[in-house]
């Protein structure tokens, strides 16, 4: 089984209450690669500039994360993003952003990154989302996130995108935004009006809910003592839920649920760390562990004797 | 088993987008006596007005509530609340508050009241929460909550009367508050520090979560299409909390577990409608259906073959 994802590869900076970086690996799709190649082969689709190199090849190719589709541009500078977070770690407050490279980025897949069974769209313009779901007709589940710049900018654009793809990833306020419906069990069933069959609103701090055509499944997140990092959790939760997805034959509620755990772990290593320092020296065995907490966590017994 | 809760019995007018009442029976000592009567007996502790009549004694009476401790203040006004919501649900806009007989409010316990297997001290000014907690030194379990008013204006007591409590609910922003830590799993071990082995606390919509010395549950709410009137929840969810408690002979990881269950079950039944209506004629089996409800939509399946 394979799984493409197309989004950006970037730069960032980063400061938290516990520390900062000048300049890291990051990214949608890099977040959401490493976080996915613990279950299945990935490639990653996504515009560099010179100032990528063998440094940030090799911390996707420790993971196996396949980038003959990254696309280099000459004389070109990667897509840089700066930012910070205060005693709310909820909330990134943006202080610089270089579209680089990644403004003018066309994406033109492979024939093998066409064929993969799993694709994920990252956050970009949804015209280009749209036009990377039409090169890969065959499919077997296509996922997307996006965010409120698009519902706001391009809200008709999205809606169609989204009417092509499996499963959306929305955070509970832009599941509101997209569908003007405050309650989020309404929200949801209007996403599946517009297409999906399956919709999961990432909660932040509170974890993540599932909605199905006949389920509903919520996990709390993982209880951490301190997030040193939020940026890319949401990205390495997808990976987490598209990757073990790709892994298996049916995407079953159980598996689903499983996705949901899956992906709940990778967003909480992701967390622990700045940027992929976490998840880059992660091991299976790790994540197993934790996926065994969650269940734990959430056992509930029956109804007393 | 027996429980005695001590709290506001109230008049509430309350407006939402789906209706309104102008004057409903209402009040944290209401809603909690309401929920925790399904599990256990229960006395209830508050002063009314000569506008308390009948129609109030016998929605309490209905559901086998004790009320010979409340205490019937000649020729004054019961406790009067108006409020709305908008389109965020989560936040009650008030715009009255007649505190009438509850402003002199001095309980005194019957020896019936003092001598329950567990209080609560529903939500109070510190000083008068620790006065009765005082009046019941051999209570097996003692719960308290608060609001943000007296972390503001009586912190120094309100820790005190922690200290002599098992049991904390607060929401998350008043648990910060409280502690002055971000982070939940931190602030809750500063609660601990304060006294109480368990503290619980209330997410909304997202639901609550459990910490104990070594334990951490986490229970969404239940997804619930429409909430007419969340006034009462937090109350409702400690009764059907600690009413189930109360009914069993230890507080075990496992039944705290259900509590956390039933009180989230009761919590939903309260804000299907306004005020105590859903509530006051819901029957057992529906409780228990739920719980079922619940325990299908948190199962998670252990780790893939």
């Amino acid at each position: 089984m394979s799984l493409t994802v197309v989004g950006s590869i970037a730069f960032d900076a980063v400061k938290s209450p516990f520390g900062e970086r000048e300049k890291m690996l990051g990214g949608a799709a890099v977040h959401f690669s490493l976080a996915a190649s613990f279950f299945t082969d990935v490639r990653v689709v996504g515009p560099v500039g010179d100032d990528f190199g063998d440094d940030e090849y090799g911390v996707l190719h420790g993971r196996g994360v396949n980038t003959d589709d990254i696309e280099h541009v000459e004389g070109g500078e990667t897509f840089f993003w700066k930012a910070h977070y205060e005693f709310d770690m909820n909330t990134a407050h943006t202080e610089d952003t270089r579209l680089g490279v990644f403004g003018e980025f066309e994406p033109k897949l492979s024939d093998a990154s066409r064929s993969s069974d799993v694709l994920f769209l990252a956050n970009i313009q949804p015209d280009v989302q749209r036009g990377v779901r039409e090169q890969c007709p065959d499919v077997r589940i296509a996922g997307l996130d996006s965010m409120n710049l698009w519902i706001d900018t391009a809200r008709d654009s999205l809606v169609q995108t989204i009417g092509g793809v499996d499963l959306l990833f929305l955070n509970d306020a832009e599941l509101r935004m997209l569908t003007g419906e405050a309650n989020l069990v309404k929200a949801s069933r209007a996403v599946m009006e517009m297409g999906p069959s399956t919709v999961v609103a990432k909660q932040g701090e509170y974890g993540a809910a599932l909605f199905t055509a006949d389920g509903f499944f919520a996990l709390p997140a993982y209880p951490l003592e301190t997030v040193v990092d939020p940026t890319g959790a949401g990205d390495s939760f997808a990976g987490g839920f598209l990757g073990y997805l790709a892994s298996r034959s049916e995407a079953s509620d159980e598996e689903l649920r499983r996705a949901m755990t899956y992906g709940s772990t990778l967003a909480s290593f992701n967390v622990e760390e700045f940027g992929t320092e976490r998840v880059s020296r992660l091991a299976r065995e790790e994540i197993d562990e934790r996926y065994s907490e969650f269940e734990r966590m959430t056992a509930l017994a029956g109804l007393p004797a």
